[in-house]
């Protein structure tokens, strides 16, 4: 009997495909899951798979089925078909503080990336040196959505939130020991950033703020229009 | 001795004014700050102020200096001046779960409403009664930013992600009781949601959920561009 | 000197045998309670044992006893004798959100099974495509018992309690990361389901969950009788 | 703009209709719910409401429109048509640990009563004396589900479990005081209760579990066939 | 540098010797430690000691400074020297829910014996079914002090406590898996026992409560007198 | 329908008799159960009960059917008849670390007092300024069971520990604030403490620490008895 | 009975006096202890005494006795007698993130200033808006130890730590809601502040850190010398 | 990529140089790091640069690039250069409770030191025997700053404190198992600590507690002058 069920309408329904989640699967059933969108998309445009948090013996055995997908050890993400679409929207940057936080910020960075978005990445820019973030006003500014990457106390999210008008999403790390709690003291202190603007992410979820910084900077073209051309008309609209 | 230092330039600098968090401000506080906001308003646009979580002491407190403000008592918000600008950019809709949730979901509605967007409510539309929902599909495709407020479980985040492209700003609340942890519980099966596309923001956060939900949807002509356009280079650009 | 004293008695008083919980157990005291349940069947009907959370390891020091026990790898499940009675009562139905949700989603099919029902098991319907368990309607309302397996946010379970008559049986499992917190989340989210109907077991317990399913399927004459039938009369009885 | 947006079609889609959960509206929110249901119920048979945790003054909004509702004033609860319907189906027993538990045993009581069952009461049955509980095995015997009430420790619902081979639906309550947590401790007392056949519900959910327990002794002739006469073919099935 | 400063005096001060916590020092620490025990015994009577949470490696380090220690390996005590004294004072009975408590439950029984107590251990009496204990009943009454050691929800030290008059020292175990918290499950459950006398030591303290178990337990002529015979006055005597 | 089914066999089988926790129930519930008992005593010897966690509306209601009972306002208990019984067995001493315990430990006080102890109180003796309760080692020493009461860091009880041979029943209270956590710290930290024969009681439990130290020093013709006299064999017995 | 043992040794032996922690005593409690702080001051110098969190009932108590006392009823705050010695030392900054932390930052201010500091104050100086802690880097880098007091997030901590040499005692609020949790957010975030130098003290402990300040801050000759004069030898010294 | 971005300024900006937390940082990472050091101080005065929780394999890849660094191998820590500078300023005094403490006591010695601070440390001076902290109340008031390490119920910092008038930095350990639950109850305990005096940094932050420890004991001549020769004037100075 087959262990998955893939959503394939996805993409059509939303735009964007589904995602695999490897680390709780066995081989097998991510050989098979492998399997089953290769088969499907020989038939169908289905979009590109990302597999998220598969360790090298997972890769392998999605590879065995995807020889081709691109792997990145670092962030133990696969993405088939391996090139990403050529760019369109607008820009993503993806800030971390930390050294340590680079893979989760890769993570969003490729994520992201292989959803359509330019991308921009600033490392090591965390609070305790505050110059290595204000120098990068520019880059900032530039952005139509940020993701701001941190563990510890995961100060960097109000920072970056209090110096431009776009949104932030904020992905708590791990990273850290004792009372860091696994992340879970960056993710209460970025729900409680006071600095509008910020909205959180599982911790390590480097994938899910990827994808939402894509919604966000989707082109214009693919979106809804601005309400001036809007026609629907509802009671409890606000207008 | 003055206990406020309030931050006018942040609606130059970010494109949206300061907010006033009330709860835990003494009436002495709330007004003195009101009356910096009068005072300052009279030689600089410095955008429409909310006073948020204010009861109805503190709102007598505020209106002893803005009388003219816009003061809704279910939803505890303050706005002045009281009316909100013609909305621009795309479409907002805020949906909650129950009956409950109506005042969060209405200061994340009127939030947005008062920072510039058009605003479509959708009451009462949990999923124990999926039909609720399902029947809003038309609307829910309408929207460049979504905020979804459920307590108790908080399901209804995932089941609109999963029907929709645009991003979904979620809102847990402290509905519920026994093992619903004052919000607790849909607050962290929100940042679990097993459909992309969720972000989430403090327990009752409606304000900051309206906040962000305004930033996604901004028109066109006040972000940074497709991406086409940019000319910045970066070492580091995925692009 | 022996570690253990088995409840024998269980199968008589309540109809269902007592199950070995083996994770905590060491080799020696499983291959003990095997020798201890194989001597004990030689005079009397104990039943048909399950082994539950037993690695390879701890299979074997099993089998050593029970030589013909059926093995369930995945599911870390021994039956001995290894037959399944002969299915009676109504049906029970167990459906899990992903893929990662199979191993528990077995254990509680197979317990039932064991148990004396039919089973019928749905996977990979999680909320972030509705479709997938609308589409099984019919088999959902031919249930007498429905177990929902999740992880992550749980919200399946609301979605199937809204949809049926007969109760919902919910496990949580541990399957995320982070702010998952080994099946909290799922837990407490099932714990607030806006449906009524749900009832929840201890995280990743298929066993517990399919266990209840097969009491609550219990052939009809197996159980007490329509209240029609009452005689027993109680002071304080709301009849 | 109204405020809900009921699911009338429960009763109908579930057989069982919809009930209000009052804590956390507004006196207004209350009454308009009152009205939507006395209105509704003109054109059509929906069923016997029931408003749960509903204070006095709460009460005394929703009696404005529904002035012959029954209201219990200890549990918190009205029902409305005031007059249970005939008992069908299996006894349910419910039976609580303490004198304080009294108020949620009776929510679960009038609930499996209100939804059609015959309901015995067992009260002050706690495992600190252990007689009390033993010597009512015969009553224990005779239902077709039982629910457990308890707070502290909670420790009765394993002791129940352990005597009879029907389900039981244990809710812990908020009964008790510093490491009691508000009923946490006696809700993880019960998710890991040594027998099997236990299964739990939100603290102080004395409503949900009389529903539970209310499907679980539903008549026979309301309930899908024992599999023998089922027909419906699965290839999951393990039948 | 030695890493360790003994307190030789407490076995005087106190009447019990220090014992030495092993599972977080290293195979130095241990090895120092030992050798610096077995030096000062060769001048002063200090008592026996006891090595806890030693695993085989620490084992060695240990027993390589004092060969003829008693090393039990399934509860990881070492004792020296190895015989322990003849019995004193009242009886202790160690009582244990289930087979995987024996370790825990092993670790007191032993520590009360090296202390000096006649001991007697009831294994695998856990509520489910209830006769294994009730059958017991003259051997708890026999105790001047009682162990209860358990995990999943511990309900056995309120059954215990409520059928004897001496005092029960609870004992919560890791035993369980989800819920049980690794222990604090237990451990929240016997600090709300519904039956008055039971108090509680840390999660598998079985060497804390062998301990206390020997204090409650001594020998008449070892303690203070009866207060007939007390002769201190003081001011906030309640006599 | 009553609401109590008192145990009054327990001062029979225990040598205690139940106490009444009266905070969760209500005024008539209150006031039932103390007709009950004096009823009852009318023709049995059913000992002193106590009513704990009274307050002065539940005292009212308590002493409307039993005038005469000694209540004391600061500790919200209640004892029937008033007058304790002659002190017999050992001391018990009853430390409190701050003026803010002191409500709490005459709880333990009077339990163990009303139990038939003769007890001395230690107040304000926290380790802040540690010649406070190292000047009390005669009083300490003189005891067979001590209670030390502490909220905040609960140091007092590992001090205290390592000064005597009794053991301690350490009671966390909630006084603190912050990052006390209504008495959750001090409990924890009691559980940890780093000297044997500290066991613990629920926060706030004055009277379960009173009932264990009565219980400890019990008279030693009252008691088992030494195990020289001890007849009882056993398999499982470390004689 | 006195229910109070002060500790007036402590100005002697610490340099610093007892203070009275007012919130969880009696108004009776509250005004002996005033008592016997007047009567002692008559024959000794005691310092200065502190009352902490008294309310404006136990303030009245206490100035019963002790009438000309200065208390702010803002910060919850007595002192006796009124006057602040003359500074000596260095310099305390306290620097606050926001309105709602003004009555703790004060108490700090004050504590300091009564314990013999000078103390700046800087108000409403989040990171939302960096300037308004960035303009004042003068008076940071002239503190000898720099109280910040911050809830919510508490990102100020690590901001301010990052730009001084001086030590900072951070000071969680318990400002915010949702997951503030109480404070319990900003104390984790201080705990894992990213640049060295910050140490924390309970949630709202105003005083705590204003003595820590203090003693930080002690003028130079009341301290040990630097060690160029030290003539103590020790075997584990690294000099 | 490069993956770090080092604050090299930090040494000017705050007279203690940056250090690198290794544990959470990959093999590469480390080395990166170490040879961006040793190359920058080619060029400029760094200052001594300590490297954090780096077990054998990372020191191994640091001491690739920095072959002379000085390795702790009990206590994971490298600084290089490898000479301490010769002490300045006042004693730091590193005390911890037990031998287990040890690795985290030496983490915050060697940290002072190689800020440039005499250390001396008082190994296994716990309160279950009072002595061995009392006899060394000489070495504790020559002290200028004290680090108490301690797992467990942490109930040393509370002790020393209460012995000393300079500043206690705590350091809660994860030693100990159960309800120790990694270090927290040591850092709630500490964070309650009855007297005064007494901050705390997060757990097993040895490296931190050394950092603030040595602050505190800078020499007078490289700190801000005292009060009576300050010059600024503040509007909120309260001197």
């Amino acid at each position: 009997m087959a262990d998955a069920n893939l959503d394939f309408d996805r993409y059509h329904r939303r735009g964007y495909p589904e995602a695999v989640y490897c680390a709780s699967k066995s081989l097998d059933q991510c050989r098979n899951i492998a399997r089953m969108w290769r088969e499907r998309s020989d038939t169908e445009d289905v979009g590109t798979v990302l597999f998220t948090k598969a360790d090298r013996e997972r890769a392998a055995a999605i590879m065995a089925e995807l020889p081709d997908a691109y792997y990145d050890e670092q962030v133990h993400l696969l993405a088939w078909p391996p090139t990403p679409p050529q760019p369109s929207g607008g820009r993503v940057v993806v800030a971390c503080a930390g050294t340590s936080d680079v893979p989760i910020a890769r993570e969003a960075a490729l994520t992201a990336r292989y959803l359509g978005r330019e991308v921009v990445e600033l490392v090591d820019v965390g609070v305790a040196g505050l110059d290595r973030i204000l120098s990068k006003r520019d880059i900032l500014t530039s952005a139509r959505a940020i993701v701001v990457v941190a563990g510890m106390e995961g100060a960097l999210a109000s920072v970056v939130a209090g110096l431009v008008s776009c949104p932030v999403v904020a992905v708590p790390t791990s990273v850290g020991y004792g009372a860091a709690f696994e992340g879970v003291t960056a993710l209460l202190s970025m729900l409680n950033a006071c600095a509008p603007g910020v909205s959180v992410v599982n911790i390590d979820n480097g994938y899910g703020a990827g994808h939402i910084a894509a919604q966000i900077a989707a082109p214009y073209d693919t979106r809804s229009p601005d309400v001036a051309d809007s026609r629907l008309v509802e009671e409890n609209s606000h207008a």
